[in-house]
């Protein structure tokens, strides 16, 4: 299986804006994306970054500045194109680069889930991680993709299978996101906001953040 | 196994007041806890009701009046005092009324998941399914209370087990919330949400609700 990881390597987490700076949202980004390669690599499969720029990573890295949608069905289109002859394709994984909260654990329910196009929600209706078996299946990522990606694996004739992941679904996006890293993150990103202030603050019963 | 389920009936979902009146807060609320009655059914338990005031429900009802913790805790120490002979109890298991997109399945992963104490966190720290089998364990729903249950778990020497699941970690509070149930649910919940006008809409790329 190829596992994937899109990473946007300029201006990163633009919505954090809100609680870190500029250089801040690089490094935790960065934080993040090398996190979700060791996860993969726990799970057992060798990942591959797809970046937007170079990035100094223990991966072997591409470089497609283009948009996420056509870049990674670049990597679809490539891996399917060599199943025409045969009839299979090599799966794909396409793991998205702020899962903060991923484990080998989560990722393996993922990667081992039957069905042409394996989807793991986002919360919102994005889409965190998906596994493509089906060599016709294009992504979608602009709007609701979870729900336009169970749509055109429909529309190719493949059987879609869900996972029911918090983990896989708690992409890191925003401030209430960060509560989430700091309950249940374990690696470089839940240590990058430590080291950065960042506590957990119960007021009036509600979890949220607070920075030293 | 002893399942129940904690409902407040009386003004229940304030948080969602921004996008319900009174009432139908109340509607919706009877909607999701009806929907979370038949997913344990459909899991193979007889759920229970643990009310804040009669409620008209297909599922025996018990009235106490009592906050959230001290209603739970009576229920536990009721089953735990009853092992104190055998050292075993009736497994006991606090599935909570607002969790709208639960399925037999994600149940079904809480219910047979081993361990003395099962907690599927919800977003925010707090606990939205637990599964307890531990005489000597009690609930804190205070704050951050999937954090406060694991510590209170090991304090009394039990054992605890975490279910990721993105179905169980969504409780619906917020007009956020909305958009799961919308995309992921099934059941009346939806179904009432649609009646009353509600669908998804896709703004700038990001997933959020309108009425009509």
């Amino acid at each position: 299986m190829r596992v994937v990881v899109p990473f946007a390597a300029e201006t990163p987490k633009t919505r954090l804006d809100d609680v870190l700076d500029a250089d801040e949202r690089d490094g935790f980004a960065l934080a993040m994306l090398r996190d979700v390669l060791d996860a993969v690599r726990d799970a057992g499969e060798e990942p591959e970054v797809l970046a937007t720029a170079p990035v100094s990573v223990d991966a072997p890295v591409t470089v497609d500045d283009r948009a996420l949608t056509p870049a990674v069905n670049a990597v679809l289109e490539e891996s399917g194109g060599e199943a025409t002859a045969t009839g299979k394709m090599e799966p794909v994984a396409v793991v998205m680069a702020d899962l903060a909260l991923a484990t080998p654990e989560a990722l393996g329910r993922l990667f081992d889930a039957g069905g042409d196009v394996v989807v793991a929600p986002g919360r919102g209706g994005g889409t965190n991680a998906l596994v493509v078996r089906e060599p016709a299946f294009r992504v979608d990522y602009h709007g609701a993709s979870y729900l336009d990606h169970r749509r055109a694996a429909r529309d190719v004739g493949a059987e879609v299978t869900v996972v029911d992941s918090h983990r896989l679904a708690t992409d890191v996006d925003t401030r209430a996101d960060l509560v989430e890293v700091l309950l249940h993150g374990g690696g470089r990103a839940r240590a990058w906001l430590e080291t950065a202030g960042f506590e957990l603050a119960v007021t009036e019963g509600r979890v949220g953040i607070a920075r030293r």
